[in-house]
């Protein structure tokens, strides 16, 4: 096991202590990766490939047969166990073998059907077991990047910038918005991405005003905008980016929306330092659009952060005020929707540093306008 | 609202009725889909497109702003209804509009988490409201297909055959496992299909032992096991298709593995109809393979279901004992798995008729071996 897996499981192993539980057990995908190093993959959201189930001693992965072997090979350090008829069947022995009476469980990964009947199992095999419902405490380390998972998320994002640079010099008039963002997903696969954050936005025209487009077969045309949102995972960590072009002259509203979001990020992002609080960033990005004359036009929170998922905590948000420390990595992408006309959203991703944030996008001059 | 999706309402009503429910909270993406047409996707295990609540006399559509155009346009007859604070926030006021005591929720997706949540909420603001934990409620509509789910998913199939032949077309010595996965994919991407129905696993030489292999930088050779299975979704029906190769000539050990592997998938499809059990249907297969040897070879399950998803009910499992019934689409997948030399798997789409099975698969009579 290396040492930085070490760490993590080290401080695991304090929460244990401090929420008096004998173990908790992992079953969110990027939590057991992050401790263990498996990269198994839940392929959907009724399957698993595993659990984790660390105690003050233990450390188990349990999984089926399946991924066996791919389990003992990535995750040494780990005693590999595996339940030929589910979890279920096998967690009253696992607890006993291991001495658990306090077993953690993550809330928002376990269905509600699992928990009761893993809490049936264990009344009915082991009694002495009791589940308990957490939240957060994995979550709570990935938050914090170190200076290789900073790396990890940049690499993934010159990948994808690099992408996005060769898919916007093909941009022609007539294109559709299914081919661009084609394009760019197969440009930043065959460099090598492993796979893509989350599907390529591409939106033009009018279907810009949705902040949540799926690509479509309309057809980009000069002068209007042209939003792409894209990522990239390399080496399990996500890039997140938006970026709104026009092909041809902007007009003086495509300038003056454009501009507004441009400087709503750059004013948010100056205002970011450990410390701060997320709905406070939020709100400078917030108020400067609705000082510019677009009050209610920005819907969505400002940003979030990524890693290995690509939406993670912590969140700037008008809601909920996460506080910001020193090695988040987080978006910012404030944006301008107007229903009819289209939408600009300008996105980067920044790591928040002691006094100030560090901007990991290309830092070159960007400009939005595609000669055609 | 189209004709087919009255009809599913009206027999989720009648569930209704059955169970002494007054409404359904439909969260399973699937299912919204099946019942609404609302395409919206739960991108992480913990983000929500919405949720139907379908009662007596009502239909509502519960989504985030970000989805609110797109709900209305595609789910017409649903009422669609924001929730600017979360679900959680709305619950008790949506319930209590409908007039609703008894709602049942589908526990396979519903987080620990979130019904404590739901059922906290509810007792606070409308404490008239019960939550039942129900399952396999629209399901078990899904898994019985209509002819027009059929052609969808025949369609699916056949662009991924199409693709499939291509690639082997192309296929080379020293070739890797990951560049034949990605050309598997790009094929089926660019001749329409709107996505995979799961990543392309490619896996030769000893690598194919392993069922749930990823693809590798392991480079192909003559004479071993290449085993690659794959699907496409077109019009948000799931394929599922396996077939093993050998560039050059094969020795009669890979013979004897593939004849054996052959004749127990075509052996268990003609043991298929309507009224069969799936432990049946699996034992067939499984017992003809350890005729000839390779006893505990084949460690995994015959089969399952295919739809919106791509692994869903029915099971042709040797543990649980589904019935089959007409118009269900299932795979039949037995494979042999020897450690260190390889494995090999040959998979149908078959669906289940009165009278026996008809397989959707290419009928063209298929040769492992490819010339190099």
């Amino acid at each position: 096991m290396n040492s930085t897996i070490e760490k993590r499981i080290a401080a695991i192993r304090q929460m244990l202590v401090e929420k008096e539980l004998d173990a908790l057990m992992v079953s969110i995908q990027e939590n057991r990766y992050y401790l263990s190093g498996f990269t198994g993959e839940d392929t959907q959201f009724d399957e698993s490939a595993g659990v984790l189930i660390i105690s003050d001693r233990h450390l188990v992965l349990a999984t089926d047969s399946r991924y066996e072997l791919q389990a003992q090979s990535q995750a040494p350090g780990f005693d590999v166990v595996c339940y030929p008829k589910g979890l279920e069947k096998e967690l009253p022995e696992i607890a006993a073998s291991l001495g658990i009476r306090r077993l953690g469980v993550e809330s928002v990964r376990i269905s509600q059907k699992n928990y009761t009947a893993y809490a049936d199992a264990l009344a009915k095999m082991n009694p002495k077991v009791a589940l308990t419902p957490t939240e957060n405490m994995v979550e709570s380390l990935r938050q914090i990047k170190s200076e290789e998972e900073i790396q990890r998320t940049v690499a993934a994002l010159r990948l994808a910038e690099n992408a996005f640079a060769r898919t916007i010099d093909a941009l022609r008039p007539g294109m559709t918005e299914k081919q661009v963002a084609w394009s760019m997903e197969k440009t930043m696969r065959e460099a090598g991405a492993q796979g893509l954050s989350f599907p390529v936005i591409v939106a033009s025209g009018p279907n810009s005003a949705l902040p949540h487009a799926v690509p479509t077969d309309r057809r980009l045309a000069p002068g209007e905008p042209i939003l792409i949102d894209w990522g990239a995972r390399v080496d399990e960590y996500c890039s997140d980016t938006t970026r709104t072009v026009v092909m041809g002259p902007p007009d003086d509203h495509f300038l003056k929306v454009y501009d507004t979001v441009v400087e709503a990020r750059d004013l948010a992002i100056a205002a970011i330092r450990a410390g701060a609080g997320g709905t406070g960033i939020d709100k400078v990005a917030r108020d400067h659009i609705s000082r510019n004359g677009f009050a209610g036009k920005f819907g969505h929170s400002l940003g979030h952060g990524t890693g290995l998922a690509v939406h993670e905590r912590p969140r700037l948000s008008p809601i909920k005020n996460d506080r910001l420390e020193a090695g988040m990595i987080v978006t910012v992408e404030p944006g301008i929707y107007i229903p009819g006309w289209g939408g600009i959203r300008m996105e980067n991703q920044i790591v928040v540093r002691p006094d100030g944030a560090q901007v990991l996008n290309d830092p070159a001059p960007f400009t939005p306008r595609i000669r055609v």
